[in-house]
């Protein structure tokens, strides 16, 4: 079925074509790039809330800046459809996040309207300063650099930092703060709050009511306008100086508006043009605007999935046979199991409660699980804080993002040998998200870590257990735990839990010739593999290592006393990560086998379905058995001869 | 020369004896305090303005608080030296910052007193705040939890992240702000001007008085004090609801006050024990307090190094021959130079321009090297943003800071592969500050990263010439330069820049049996070893990398394909860094050679001078010799048999 943009937007092939219309025809171009998002997201998939929630400043940027020498910088950038489809994009919007195509954030190398590539949160104002303070440094003094951050981003250290810094700058930095109360899940937080209040009471609008009131009881003829007026300024030089969060940054705070309003939007940012310096624009929006269902559960439609347009019916796959948990859920519910046993223990998510699926824990114990906002620094040195004072805390933070709290794992955690877990998901390739969200790195930079403990589980009985093994008083390590994204390969996964000593892998399968060695997931990619192998008259060994941290050193003696060949497989980089930690093991104790290391290779993978990526880089069925006939051939060739 | 304490405080040998004196006696302990202080760091070395500062306010928290059942968290920590002398560690505490004594930080298994270790910026408030939900949760209502902080690390991202959680909380933290305007260098941003401006102005009296002054002109008789006492309460209750930045986030302000008034400290925290939840005390202080030639040049004096306490002469190592200089430096002036040549060159650093001297270039070229503060990751961001400009950006952190900005690193450069230059300053052991300050981990966590660049020189005249060589246009990669704290190795270091081909290395010496291949500056213990082997009749071949990635494929042939043994030499941990990069190279094309891998092993290496702690784990000449006597005397006892 063909989608058709509507018929001002279909000749929208560029911003030019866009500022060509009157200002009066912007409202239908909203509707019509409106419907155009909901027409390709309904079919192909992806984002939806956030886009929905800014068409209007989408068409107004590009109406009002001379993009794109003016710059927009979208903060995270699953809500850039609009910019995208405004920017060339339309007709092959409908590639978005699949492979080879569009990527469903802003992506320098796809187009020059995306003046920096996102995915994590908050980076926009550091991005557009930094844009900014290159053109005032060219003399470019009429450039206009605008940074499109919402309040959940805002939470984020990051942003405080370069707010702080713009407040200082004379660069033209415009920050607009897309105010519309949440993250993925509802935004949390002081900060919240705060846009709350200023935006239900205008502090120098109350200020000055309040004071007029209270002298409106004074006689009128006493009370002259002149004075009226002094007091006035002297409020409003006072209050506007001082009263308000970003002015006390030194940013100039306009707003509140409704930012669903296009021809005021048109107009404020025609006036902001003229303003040099750092300011800050606060809007007000819904997340789903437009789509009422996405209106009023805004979570569940922050990216839905495949949907009825018109039912608001979310296509759900059907199975003939009970399917195998996702991981997350395998964590969101045994972290309740063990916490009823063991009252220490927390759990700590940075404002992923839905992704993580720590909310049935935070719906069940609200004193013991937290969504501390966008922000996993604060995150991983809370739970150190947590950890102190003898609780066992389950601090889950996404593979990608626990890169944000790096320092504080070594520094407030490890350095100080706290029992902290780290629930590491969406390890590995994560999928449509691309290598802004691939977990490809967190083998490699927690391994060279001291006092660290890392673990992966082959399947949800491993979870299990592992989990298990983290909480108990024993463990007196971090301890990180990682999985990926989507299902386990266990339908009935709700086993008893076990102690796993820690350091120990499990010995899968005895073979020949070949030993593979396997860390976490790939493990059931190798499983596949050697069944496919089987009827060539390979027999490889399979080993499930459990820990790249430490390593199972007798299981790994077995190993390469008795195999000179052996394959390593991992869904992280190869550079410094499991099959490496195999290498140092061998080096050290002088065993020369050959390894065929396994894993994501040391470049950017880019977005497509997990299973496409997978394929691409060799790490699966497929990929693993061309490896094991490979260097099972050299063996095989070897016999032949004899 | 036995340093004395005072009258009182030799008497107190934990805060029960301070509690025991008369609150009129506290201004004495406060003298003697910061004179033992003084005492102690001219003759044993340390940091010195800070704690100095916080004098008053160390006796205050202990003469208040039921310490250590209310928990005090010192932020950063280098200004705690009287709360360790207060805290049962005075008459040890002449081996602060030595090997195998005090640490210059609070540390845990140091003292119960310290609650939470720390070295780097801003994480106490986090800190605190798991401190005080713990006891929240565990009904423990009475329990007061402190962060200390200063406004420099206020500016830090985390310090924002934990104030917007610990606003909505409910419970017991105290946030006291130590204001005195400076981190080692003077503090910059918005922030640091929004707190002048709440102390030169307080808003809601100013604004009281401003409206007061304005209604004065109005008939007395008209002005009842029932309509007056309205006025103020409309204007109070709305000034102190949103006019203050910490009030904003929902944090109680208190302040400011003078923080070198003891008397006023200890009724203030008696007074802040009482109000339940989380509020904020803004204290005034001076760095260096006390000690006149601290208080006006307080960079310099922030760790001087020893001195003479009556004429505050420090003092200077005195040489008969020219010394190399500090690589720190080198950078500082180099990058002069090439800024000169290339106008896109631009210098970023979070708040170290003095220790990473780049303070050189602030100097000459005020528009185009900043400090931005204490935001590493904003600094990284920030120069991902000019180099989208074209503008080629050297970002210098310390290694063990860098930690702070890995996710940007990653996110915003590499997956963009912009062309930021990163000088990656303290790499490898920095000696007295100890594990927090290390930087034990770079080499492993920046190259698992795509698209990255990671060199280290040898000596100054390679640290310019891998300047010079990032710098190019030619260049088109993000480019880590690792240098170590102090002294290189050439006096005449001002050599002619030279371009290197990026990914090769230097062959420094052929030789026989084994090839040492080093990176960095361990290069001269290498080298030394060599000398010191000779008369053994053992000569090694000694390769200079250089670059750990990409690596020198072509050279690395022709030592595996001439030597089986090997010895890697490294100023990172053995767990993913250099050696592992050998050894993945050697696994991929299938050699087999003996490979001793030296370097920094996989447990925390405490304080102490770098010599010590570098004796310590055996990576100097000495180690490195007995090493290679190891693997050679296999072939020479071989020979022997012949």
């Amino acid at each position: 079925m063909e989608i058709k943009p509507g018929q001002l937007l279909q000749h929208i092939n560029s911003p030019d074509d866009l500022k060509k219309l009157g200002k009066d025809q912007m409202l239908q171009v909203c509707q019509e790039l409106r419907q155009y998002i909901i027409d390709v997201v309904s079919v192909h998939g992806g984002h939806f809330g956030a886009s929905l929630g800014v068409v209007e400043l989408s068409v107004a940027l590009h109406y009002v800046f001379n993009t794109p020498y003016d710059q927009l910088v979208w903060d995270v950038g699953h809500q850039a459809y609009g910019h995208k489809i405004l920017t060339g994009r339309r007709d092959n919007f409908i590639t978005n996040r699949k492979y080879n195509g569009l990527s469903g954030f802003p992506k320098r190398s796809e187009s020059v309207y995306d003046t920096f590539g996102v995915g994590h949160s908050s980076t926009s104002i550091s991005a557009a300063l930094g844009m900014a303070m290159a053109s005032h440094y060219k003399g470019e003094t009429d450039r206009q650099h605008v940074a499109i951050i919402g309040d959940g981003a805002m939470t984020a250290g990051l942003a405080f930092e370069a707010m702080n810094h713009a407040g200082i700058e004379k660069s033209n930095v415009l920050i607009i703060l897309n105010d519309n109360c949440m993250s993925i899940d509802p935004n949390v937080g002081a900060l919240k709050e705060y846009l709350t209040d200023i935006t239900t009471s205008h502090t120098y609008n109350d200020l000055r009511d309040n004071v007029w009131k209270a002298l409106g009881k004074l006689p009128g003829k006493n009370f002259s306008r002149d004075m009226a007026s002094k007091v006035e300024a002297s409020l409003k030089g006072i209050v506007s100086k001082s009263s308000n969060l970003f002015e006390a940054l030194k940013l100039r705070y306009f707003g509140p508006i409704d930012g669903h309003n296009i021809t005021k939007l048109i107009d404020t940012l025609n006036d902001l043009k003229d303003i040099p310096g750092a300011k800050l624009l606060h809007i007000k929006t819904v997340k789903g605007k437009g789509y009422e269902l996405a209106e009023k559960d805004q979570t569940k439609w922050h990216a839905p999935g495949l949907f009825d347009k018109v039912t608001g019916e979310i296509v759900k796959k059907k199975f003939d046979l009970p399917q195998p948990p996702k991981y997350q859920d395998v964590f969101g519910h045994t972290i309740i199991e063990l916490a009823e046993q063991n009252k220490t223990i927390m759990g700590i998510t940075p404002a992923m409660p839905s992704g993580s699926s720590l909310k049935f824990m935070m719906e069940q114990m609200p004193d013991r699980a937290f969504d501390v906002g966008i922000c996993e620094q604060h995150a991983v040195t809370l739970s150190a804080g947590l950890a102190t004072q003898g609780m066992r805390v389950f601090c889950n933070i996404y593979s990608s993002f626990m890169q944000r709290a790096y320092d504080m794992v070594i520094h407030d955690v490890a350095i100080q040998k706290l029992p902290v877990v780290f629930c590491l998901d969406r390890a590995g390739l994560v999928g449509e998200d691309g290598p802004t969200h691939h977990g490809c790195y967190d083998i490699a930079y927690m391994r060279c870590i001291p006092n660290m403990i890392v673990s992966s589980p082959m399947n949800e009985a491993e979870l299990r257990n592992l989990m298990y093994t983290a909480q108990l008083e024993s463990n007196q390590y971090p301890f990180v735990i990682r999985y990926p994204r989507g299902e386990g390969v266990m339908p009935e996964w709700k086993t008893k839990m076990e102690e796993i000593k820690v350091g120990t892998g499990r010995k899968l399968k005895d073979g020949e010739d070949i030993a593979i060695l396997t860390f976490g997931h790939p493990g059931n990619f190798a499983a596949a593999a050697i069944r496919d192998v089987k009827s060539e008259g390979i027999n490889p060994a399979h080993y499930d290592m459990r820990f790249v941290k430490p390593l199972d050193e007798a299981m790994l003696h077995e190993v390469f006393g008795k195999f000179n060949k052996v394959i390593t497989v991992e869904d992280g980089t190869v550079v410094g990560g499991f099959g490496s930690a195999i290498l140092e093991f061998m080096n050290e104790h002088g065993y020369k086998a050959d390894v065929g290391v396994m894993g994501i290779p040391d470049r950017l993978v880019e977005h497509g379905t997990p299973k496409q990526l997978y394929d691409e880089i060799g790490i699966d069925a497929n990929g693993i058995a061309g490896v094991i006939r490979e260097m099972a051939s050299v063996k095989i060739k070897a016999k032949a001869l004899v």
